[in-house]
């Protein structure tokens, strides 16, 4: 099927370089910040303009239990974890997209990815709170999160964050980012509205794994099931995407690791490993937006006057 | 990641058995609906229940230049073409999912699917109009191509059709299907609606090949990219897809064929070769869709309060 519109080349201004952070996780908070940091010091290093964490970095994924303690852990937002994060971004002159425990309130708990400019000294210009929240064995997250504002409902904008909830995009200095979380990686929903508003690469930090009474037939089905629907929100809008995944056995999960990046093609520039620690680089060349959009132009196409019972429940009934 | 709802064992009778119709074209239309209706019966034989044709297997794909000529080769539903195979669908009491060049009225054209229930000696029950028409090199489909109408513009039944517009779903003896045409696999939104209609087989008869031009590394992606973003339908929707091209080279397009069927987890249960005609046969375990629904609970999980912007084109501007 014809792709016709291929571009000569890149210029090196199109190509955004991206660090995802894949590790596993210890017991407590600090070591995981410093571990976290010090990952974060060696994409920059390896010349990474944005760098991403995996979903809740700063402790092992609690929500396999329900247990109202571990609320002890959230923070505000600004609060300690995003405020070193800050200072990072700043000193190391990058991008930095984190994935955090946010308390907004008294009782209410977010799942929560902020993005931090190091301009003006480490800025929050992102906010986004996980919309779908999971609820099955083991990923018990209903208990601990509420589920992100929907547009139109934001709350009143701070001076740290220039949209608070939903669907929205970052322009960071070098390309225009979109977070979501995990479990909306299997709404195609939430990619379509993200790339919608424009975003060139979506970020789904994550904390994926298996539990360990499943077969190594259906290990393998639930990660490539995990890969080919990121991939396909790549296909369908023409975006990069990136997701980052804890690795490590933490009590009944062995998290899988496997933290990838797809082009606007849906091929995978670059992949880690499913056990092992890794600061894994990519090159996002963002022309390939223009070449794939202009060569299979879905969004040309997209029957708009067709979609509004996407907001149904079921139909059929 | 917990599945934890298997089912001990399907039952035969939630079992379907489905054909798919993977075969080259040859100028003219009898020999194509000849063959076609020779494969089917090959389909019935062993035990199809839902026999599906590739799209507008009729006929050579027209659509790699603009030419009215073609016009002529478009009928009216009912036409000669369906009512031999209604005619076929009552002998051999199995039911018919056609893709046809429809002429709906003088100027009116459309790419169209229909189901034909054996029962009542042939019935249509179904009626979908292509809704996302392409037009790309060598792919120039909105020359020729009414788009489908939509949901709430249908026009009113006749007595052959239940539905004749729009996202829609066919009670079948065996199985709620779906019926979308080609370009409407890369949009998330058909499959989405479909399947909340109620489908539990969405069925995409399809043309697409590669142009002469294009690399191998080239035609590698786009292979890999059409089934990955078919695959993800079945696991963001858990449901069955079943996707059905043509073989052949035809002046510069080389169909790749590769028919196949995805259960509810993404998995691919039968495929066809790239340059082979074929009838596929497919057993789909429809408690297999309570399985992963259950075990992966997405349509519990979506944010219908938050995916009203869907409707619109672009949301940065």
């Amino acid at each position: 099927m014809a792709e016709t519109s291929k571009r000569s080349t890149s210029d090196s201004s199109s190509t955004v370089r991206i660090g995802l952070v894949q590790h596993a996780c210890q017991p407590g908070t600090e070591a995981n910040l410093d571990k976290t940091i010090e990952m974060i010091r060696d994409a920059a290093t390896q010349g990474a303009q944005i760098v991403a964490t995996q979903e809740l970095f700063a402790s092992r994924y609690f929500p396999q239990i329900e247990d109202a303690k571990h609320f002890e852990s959230a923070e505000t937002i600004p609060g300690p974890t995003s405020e070193r994060l800050r200072a990072l971004a700043a000193e190391l002159g990058v991008e930095i997209t984190a994935s955090l425990f946010e308390k907004r309130a008294q009782g209410i708990y977010h799942n929560t990815s902020i993005m931090i400019s190091p301009d003006e000294g480490g800025r929050i210009i992102g906010l986004y709170r996980k919309m779908h929240i999971p609820d099955d064995p083991r990923f018990y997250e209903k208990f601990y999160f509420t589920p992100g504002d929907a547009p139109g409902h934001a709350i009143h904008p701070s001076p740290t964050s220039a949209d608070r909830a939903g669907w929205q995009v970052q322009q960071t200095r070098s390309a225009k980012t979109g977070m979501l979380v995990c479990w909306d990686q299997w709404f195609p929903e939430a990619a379509r509205l993200t790339a919608l508003k424009g975003a060139q690469i979506l970020f789904y930090p994550t904390a994926i794994g298996w539990c360990r009474s499943e077969t190594t037939q259906e290990r393998a089905r639930q990660k490539d099931a995990w890969i080919t629907i990121q991939r396909s929100h790549a296909i369908a809008n023409g975006v990069f995407v990136a997701a980052i995944n804890r690795v490590g056995t933490e009590d009944d999960l062995a998290f899988w690791g496997s933290s990838f990046v797809a082009d606007p093609g849906g091929t995978i520039i670059a992949q880690a490993t499913d056990d092992k620690e890794q600061v894994l680089i990519a090159d996002c060349d963002l022309s390939l937006i223009d070449e794939h959009r202009e060569g299979w132009p879905f969004l040309r196409d997209r029957r708009v006057d067709a979609y509004s019972q996407i907001t149904q429940r079921y139909l059929s009934d």
